[in-house]
């Protein structure tokens, strides 16, 4: 297949990198990166998380966030709930774009210890899920398959149970006359490699072609960018990454690994291939050096440590 | 073209990874890394450099190096060299297998910059390499095509360029009855995105079937792993990479760029993708450890951080 011509980036380093974060980023700094992010020209930003701060203590400003943050009017803006309590909270600030999504972890395992739930609980609960967000009027339109290629509890992850499980989703969702139009693959601990990647992607292409596919890819082992790149190969259009590659993996003995694939080197990459993402790769490069100086470190990102290959084409021969 | 069953990955991170280091390295660890490298069983460890200490300081204790390393019988060990005087204090030491190298740097103005040569008074200077490799018995086994596919002075390099550099290189070393059966391509300063990688290997493998290519990846912009990939998927045996992903370009305003394609990341992807390297994994990962502690600081592989896939599935579930 050929490469797309256009793809969507969405950024989820305000969200997924936050998340995990030791060192407490304040309020005032979360709502910065967000509005620089914007800037930059993202389809899609994910800003925050309501959920209990109990459970994630950093998101426990999510409203103060929203309130904050500036909406670019080129901008979706998107935010995690867990239930009915997180949905009223995201709704209150009127500041999102609300997407439903039905969530199925694909390892026993890791679903138990991180959600609480077996995958049977997950699917037996999925009912009340699609009716709690018709009931909200919000619009069911993807089905994400987490840790989708392997989870460090159970190793790989086979790629006809994710199938299954798709397939599973999609018809809970018909019965209630809903056909959600993405499907998310979540490479959540860092276990897909470029052969697998083009394996799940061309199984799920080959049984729903009308389906739009998104890749979250993380690069635990320093594969996530030779996965987009299948990805890209086979046509996939739909990508989630973060800035810097904030975040990293808080889960199952990975502390310390890196996290998403970081945006610009993303964003790059597909400049390079003649892709477009509508992203202003040399602002995002400015909101890179932000995020380090919020955070106090370097972040793993390449491009944000090299300069774009454009910027270079543009100076003369010296 | 399929997977290749096996690859010979050259261990570069002595010679080129501390070649650029500021911090200043000990003899005794410049060692001891060798010697830890050795047991992880590499095929080929590049050591040292016997060049000027006025040029790269760093390298003045080449000979003290030489001495101290073991040799494991299963590993070849190189060095690079410019002239008569640094083979013959090569030769001296009694511990490397010399290669001879014709080198050719594909972008006019890095060639000046870093060779203090053109291109062309590189070809002229070419006969006298030969006679002097020759002289000395080392066999000329190797074309290497520096900053092969593009350079921060002049921009992408024309594949058809890198073709005619090699054509005219074998010519020369023809006209010496030599032909050398390896062909090196260099993305020196990290300007190969995985479409030009695939096309310039494809080209050289189209021209020249029966030499070997040797793949000399930077992770400059993140697009390193990718292209190591796609030359795998098009049977690319050789590679080049360092432990750790030591290393980076003091050339061209890259300084603190990301170095060499990280050991580790290549060789676990290649056994995750059934591909065979020689190389002890595990071994290699604490051999990464303890470069960080020499250099006091943290280097960029990701499974240097993550643990190797292997490792989680050895555990049974928890």
């Amino acid at each position: 297949m050929a490469f797309p011509k256009k793809v969507t980036i969405r950024e989820v380093g305000p969200r997924e990198g936050m998340q995990i974060e030791k060192t407490p980023v304040s309020t005032e700094d979360k709502i910065r990166l967000v509005d620089l992010l914007s800037e930059c020209n993202f389809p899609v930003i994910e800003v925050t998380s309501f959920v209990s701060p109990k459970w994630v203590p950093q998101m426990a400003d999510a409203e103060l966030i929203a309130e904050g943050f500036k909406r670019n009017p080129g901008t979706e803006y998107q935010c995690i709930y867990l239930n009915s309590k997180g949905i009223e909270r995201a709704k209150a600030t009127g500041k999102f774009d609300l997407e439903g999504v039905l969530s199925i972890i694909a390892s026993e395992t890791f679903s138990r210890k991180n959600t609480n739930r077996s995958i049977e609980e997950t699917f037996d609960e999925m009912d009340e899920r699609i009716a709690v967000l018709r009931n909200f009027d919000i619009p069911i339109s993807t089905i994400a398959v987490m840790t989708a290629f392997g989870c460090n509890y159970e190793g790989n992850v086979d790629p006809q149970h994710v199938v299954r499980l798709i397939s599973r989703t999609i018809e809970k969702a018909n019965a209630h006359g809903i056909d959600p139009d993405r499907i998310l693959l979540g490479d959540t601990v860092g276990w897909a490699n470029p052969v697998s990647t083009e394996y799940l992607v061309g199984q799920v292409q080959e049984r729903w072609p009308d389906k739009t596919i998104i890749l979250h890819l993380h690069d635990t082992r320093g594969m996530g960018m030779a996965n987009a790149y299948v990805g890209l190969k086979m046509g996939v259009t739909h990508f989630d990454s973060s800035v810097g590659g904030l975040g990293g993996c808080p889960f199952g003995g990975s502390q310390g690994a890196a996290g998403n694939i970081a945006t610009e080197d993303l964003v790059h990459m597909c400049h390079e291939l003649g892709i477009e993402t509508g992203i202003d790769l040399e602002k995002l490069l400015g909101v890179t050096r932000e995020a380090e100086r919020i955070l106090g470190r370097e972040l793993p990102s390449k491009v944000g440590k090299a300069r774009s290959l454009a910027s270079y084409r543009q100076i003369p021969s010296h």
